[in-house]
């Protein structure tokens, strides 16, 4: 019989949060430490254990936890390891779920965020029941997870799902990956803050946002100067949702979704990015798919999600 | 037990060829018809039926016919209907299998050609025992077919792996899809002959195609002058290459295959084409990736191929 409770942990590169996760996705109980202060994965492991113990003896002891799943940058399922994440300091190869499982004696599992996002969503949110979707994750960065059969898809070698990374502007902006043009480079929260300031730059009409320094204006600062009616604002989400709208009908044309679903700080813009991502995705599908893609934004609760995501994984 | 033949059936816009093959992947006997000649589908399928049943009789007869295979354009695996295909007059949706099955007497699968040649590649040809692949079939179109888990990938409709209908320019060429910039539009057969005309127009330079009337040129021609060392004609199969191989990069990054398999006439051209279809993939890849897909072209018998694909479909 399924034990009643599993762990969710999400490793990010500022902050590592977990928590205990009943049956029905219900966060029982949650922490969180700094994941940079710790030089090795050993001692980061040890004050996870440490914060965790008090949490497992809270729903009954460790015999009434299932297992744990890790979201991890450049967690590879197959391995078990983190791979040479460029936002942590832990750097080559990390066999974060055998040590892990060694210390805590339950099961490990890890993927990437972007795919426990995925799983989450499938387990406890929009895409309940959903055969066939993807998730695209607008944050800090792009990432992806993607459902094919009611399963994630890990490719041959457990990375599987880098769409941030497919390529919208041949010779396009330099992205943190090393090449040029991906999507992450112009829609993700940092790619938004992009485009505003070469906007601003390039052109001279009245705006909000010329309040700001900058160089130091963010997405929230672009949504806030929409929200208030500011033209170029507003211009700047459609620009963004154009070029993501325009790359998901690519990415129907490869695994024909039920459902593509956004998830991450940049949704919150609302209408502002979602009716020019529907509307240019419904111009560049092939006919055989207008109007039957939904497009949805997840209804996790944002502050939970990463921790569901990772403990739906066992 | 299983049956020891199979049939496998391609229907092309002006060929339908068909076969019996055996378990070892060995086209025993075969016929064809032209497809455009059955103002219905109910000739057309009585006309197959026809020529069929002397083929059935010399393996012994009906009851060592495991099933047929059909790929056809349009071809939906879900539903067995050939639906809404530009290429043939049968308009709307022609239920295929169930009258094919009906006339004949055996169970009928049918799906999409490209799909059909991935299962041809995976059961009898050069991903045999991959898991994971993404077969590009370069004819008078650009087809697709992705194998994930050692599953074709079929999407919640059925319609999944329209590699060809991915933007490769944003306003580029018109598509016969009716859309702009597909891949189909640049690196297919009519791709190439129009990357021809293009270039003789726009330019001076000597070459041996211009020995051809500009509005006829083909594929075929292109690759003749550049055996020859035509270098317009080289240039051509590079700049073909290259969109091919951009493109390829962001099929790498969403399904993460092991192999991408090249299949049909235009991976006649060889290294003109190969080399810098693998140049500009690696040069595209994630870090991760580069050096490790493995890009193949198919090794079935391109007679056989279409016959060998469908007929592995049961």
């Amino acid at each position: 019989m399924k034990k009643p409770y599993a762990i969710g942990i999400d490793i990010g590169g500022t902050n590592t949060v977990f928590g205990i996760v009943d049956t029905h996705g219900h966060v029982v109980s949650k922490s969180s430490i700094q994941t940079n202060q710790y030089p090795t994965i050993n001692l980061f492991i040890d004050d996870i254990k440490n914060k965790l113990d008090p949490l497992i003896e809270g729903v009954g002891g460790i015999s009434n936890i299932e297992g744990i799943g890790v979201g991890a940058p450049n967690g590879n399922h197959y391995t078990g390891n983190i791979e040479h994440a460029p936002n942590l300091q832990w750097k080559g190869i990390v066999p974060l779920s055998e040590l892990m499982s060694e210390k805590i004696g339950v099961p490990v599992v890890i993927t990437n965020d972007a795919n426990a996002a995925a799983i989450g969503e499938m387990t406890y949110g929009a895409t309940r029941g959903m055969k066939n979707f993807i998730m695209i994750t607008l944050g800090t960065g792009v990432g992806s997870g993607i459902v094919i059969d009611g399963k994630l898809v890990y490719g041959h070698d457990g990375f599987a799902g880098e769409l941030g990374h497919v390529c919208v502007e041949r010779n396009g902006r330099l992205c943190g990956c090393g090449k040029n043009g991906c999507l992450e480079a112009y829609t993700s929260a940092s790619g938004v803050a992009r485009t505003a300031m070469e906007m601003l730059k390039a052109r001279s009409d009245n705006s909000l946002l010329r309040n700001f320094p900058i160089d130091s204006i963010t997405s929230k600062d672009v949504f806030d100067a929409a929200s208030k009616g500011d033209a170029l604002a507003i211009e700047i989400f459609e620009i963004t949702g154009k070029i993501l709208g325009e790359t998901l009908a690519d990415f129907v044309a490869f695994s024909a979704p039920e459902a593509i679903v956004l998830f991450g700080g940049l949704t919150k813009a609302g209408d502002f990015i979602m009716k020019p991502i529907v509307e240019h995705m419904e111009k560049n599908l092939l006919k055989i798919w207008q109007g039957k893609i939904k497009v949805l934004r997840s209804n996790l609760n944002e502050a939970d999600a990463a921790i569901l995501g990772a403990s739906a994984l066992v």
